[in-house]
């Protein structure tokens, strides 16, 4: 954004206006005159407040590239489950491994008080050799474990060809930070109709990851629900960083329904609470967690996931 | 950390029980045998735990590089201030500006119900040309302005030569982002006695930070506060990254005392609310807020200052 | 890695002849001994090199994640054009705009010595209203205007349905930086059994880039060509990070055949000469470029793009 | 920088221009005109120029904030030495560790042809328990070392009280990456009136690195070489990430002299030599590298220490 200012306007005063607003100002010197750049990271402010400023001649500003995701705002609803008042809980293994398995999850994710199963059907692996899921017989025994409780489903569409697939067994169509820049995904995704739960990119910007949500949209999507996940960081004591600030300013400035996924983000089982926690605080309207009767069996993650139990006990302490 | 296996042990069962505990496992082959490195982001464990791991043969870890740290745990007090239950509030100004700003303010800040008046009188600047602090006077000015309403002193030493001066004006002395790893501040802040506020460098690694407060607490300081202010990111919607998971490893993991300065870390005014419930959330005891009743006339990060109204409004909603 | 010791060793002297060897050591206390963990910023080292080492018990690693990347080695040649002698210049418009576009192009590129002709015919946008590529037309003139001239093509696939029709008009497939990890497209290109180039994901590390490359060849892609474009950085003055130290590390310690792409690393005109010659200085074998002859009216990418003088000039320039 | 346009300007001929100068434009929109924002990471330009094109109304841009480095440009010569023709090599141990130690290895750089030897005596720790100097010693003894052999002294001073004696017994008086915003100690280097080898801080941008030059410049310093020894980066293959593109920019496009140290920016012996070569050819005028006789004994980053040989046979490889 670019304040510029009248001839003979004071500069000083425009520029202790504009700081009163909460705006970060760099004072450019022009042939003739003196604008102002406003930094990414002011409040938020209405270009209208700016032009009534004594002294300034134009406020000059990008349009919003992604009119989709600002006229749509926040999610309601997704397959009858309400956003935004008491906190969503979207749990479940990191892999489908069994019928048996997700069966046994599914009814303590129930009675825990989650409202979505999770759980891969098709797992994107960085090694070639690592296990990539059981696919449509895995969407299958997700979709009746499920059902049979009253849960809904998510879970990923890893492949274009896959997506119809998908959207046919589930209620919110997961699709991977590896894959938030996959256009061919996004496009294919978003004409299935449904409601996409997209997760950030492991460097994404902001913008990028709101560019995205309008590209599903765009195609199609019902709605988009943002989940942070947690982006690259330089230090190795937790798997990635929790960006809790981007989940602040989607929530309470873009305005748009986020979810957190604080296990993927820490990696650690032993902050998965107190990130919980933390993330609903910053604006989370859901939290995605997963949750292994047997961590030490699991095909992929066990560290990070959580144990029943532990479920229940932070469905209660968020509740209290 | 590393876990050696007796030989014919069985590999399987060995790493599930490690996966059992939240541990990040790799498997590593020996000429004769196999091994396991453990991730840093794995949960934290007991060694005695491990090494009575059926099959285990031995579990080689690097000894605690801050043994003074790790045997300090938590502040209870500085100056007379609890530390740990209730959230410790340290407010003021970035930078004293006069001794009437001063007074105007610690007014405010008091009257919300802080207990630590900030304010800086030397400035670290990343332009020579900049504002560059009021030094000894604006220390008397915020000594007396704080004790007047019963408030503490916390302020910042820039250069080896004011640590005394700084010592005797307040009760707890900062270190800032940038000095973070200027050892010989740290030895002479150290040598004074007293309680530091140390600000995690720019892109410090919760290692290199816990051992910044080592070369403090050896060099005699009584005690140390973490204070998290946002690492460097690559997005510039907010000013930094605030690190919310390495605020909860600290809390629940290393169990040091952390406070959270959400101005610096997002440089948004329309998100510290959000961010401070969320940092109190992750385990922070204390929030170091930027206050100014005239932001728009501050001499710096104006845009970042809550006004006195918002807030004495912040610190009610954190209460109820 | 992790070097274990006999007991009664000489710690200090094991350790000393681990750091002669350029290993980065730590050491770990075990119940019963010691062992060194070396981390992984440590020269490459030969296994029985350190197992014979005076005091050392056994020397424990991960086996290769990428056993067929590491078989492969380093790319010979790709449709008859030598990789590893001369540098191969990959050069183009970064979008095929029209047949009389990519024919003026092509025979500038041709002039200027360059061997590949890339353009995009399916563009990946961060935006869903930017262009988004002539798609099959734009295949089919690239590969005439390439024919014509001798040159070989290189362009992107973005959809797994592109993948048949991209592998008809291109001797080198290139993936891009987002869809590195777009595992159901690394498939299908490995599966057409052509040669790959696959770019660097925006934040990946070296070892998932390799992984990706793995996935590839699994799936039957004749040879990878690793390209770097940058990474994401945190500094705003170039458009990327140019991270000629993975370029080092993969041309020398994994002898895999790399190319750079200064285009898109700086995203500035001005520097692209002096950054080509430092990735060919640092053991790059190939430069792509984007060139222009008109950037002005350029669809994309406009102001990273060389003028064909300029191209012609540092080909000469490298040349001698 | 900023570019308005006059009333019924034609946009897409402006916006064409500036592309062609190699500009990334953002399109703005005031209430009653349209804007061009100039992305930072465009290749230079010169505002008259911009001023000139048809259209254009006013060029805004921000006054450069390091006046004294722009009107300093490159170093010609630091006591004798002359920079900018052939490339200085400043080499020696990590640590002084004794008198024979440094005796020893500047016969060594002094035989492979080295301007200035390099060694610390006041040591940088992230440990309180590391080895921290010799202090006053060791730099009489690098001293005489160097001066028997005509080699010239760069070292580090640590704290502002060693500042003159650092001065006394060295040419280039080094601010170490951790110290690049300790403004205290710029400042009293600055006053010693001396050259100064300016290291990037760990996280530093161009342009805080800059404006720690200019503190140095305004507080007296002669002049200010730059030395890039790599930022944080999130791979752990190699210790940091070596940023020739800065090293590109600061040579190409500030026109200020830029060292390079290839020990630190990747910590591996195996990469030393084609990161020199690469480094020298982005537009480096001088290359820092450890150098160490017994790297197995070294005090300190032995593991990315060149022996004698290794380093001879560097520089004979770099003049062929």
């Amino acid at each position: 954004m670019l304040v510029t200012l009248k001839p003979h306007a004071d500069a000083a005063c425009v520029q202790a206006a504009l700081v009163r607003l909460g705006l970060w100002t760099e004072r450019l010197a022009g042939d003739v005159g003196v604008a102002f750049a406003i930094a990414p990271h002011s409040a938020a402010a209405h270009v209208n407040e700016l032009r009534c400023i004594e002294g300034v001649a134009d406020v000059f500003c990008a349009p919003s590239q992604h009119p989709r995701v600002d006229a749509a705002g926040a999610v309601k609803a997704v397959s009858g489950v309400a956003f935004g008042s008491a906190p969503v809980w979207l749990a479940g293994p990191c892999s489908v491994e069994s019928e048996a398995q997700i069966e046994i999850i599914a009814e303590h994710v129930a009675r825990a008080g989650a409202q979505f199963l999770r759980g891969g059907a098709f797992k994107p692996r960085t090694s070639p050799y690592g296990f990539q899921g059981h696919g449509g017989d895995a969407l299958a025994w997700l979709r009746r474990a499920a059902s049979r409780r009253g849960l809904k489903v998510v879970t990923e569409a890893l492949s274009e060809r896959d997506v119809p697939l998908v959207a046919e067994h589930s209620d919110l169509i997961q699709v991977g930070a590896r894959n938030m820049q996959n256009f061919a995904l996004l496009r294919e995704v978003g004409r299935a109709g449904r409601a996409v739960l997209l997760k950030r990119g492991v460097a994404a910007t902001v913008r990028e990851w709101l560019l995205a949500g309008e590209h599903c949209l765009q195609a199609g999507a019902a709605s988009v629900l943002f989940c942070e996940r947690g982006v690259r960081g330089y230090d190795d004591v937790t798997r990635n960083f929790l960006d809790l600030s981007a989940v602040a300013l989607l929530a309470h400035v873009h305005k748009v329904s986020v979810v957190v996924d604080p296990s993927h983000a820490c990696g650690r089982r032993d902050l998965i609470a107190p990130l919980t926690k933390a993330a609903l605080a910053a604006g989370a309207v859901g939290i995605m967690i997963e949750v292994h009767h047997q961590p030490e069996a699991a095909l992929s993650d066990g560290p990070q996931a959580l144990r029943p139990d532990e479920l229940a006990h932070l469905v209660e302490a968020v509740k209290s």
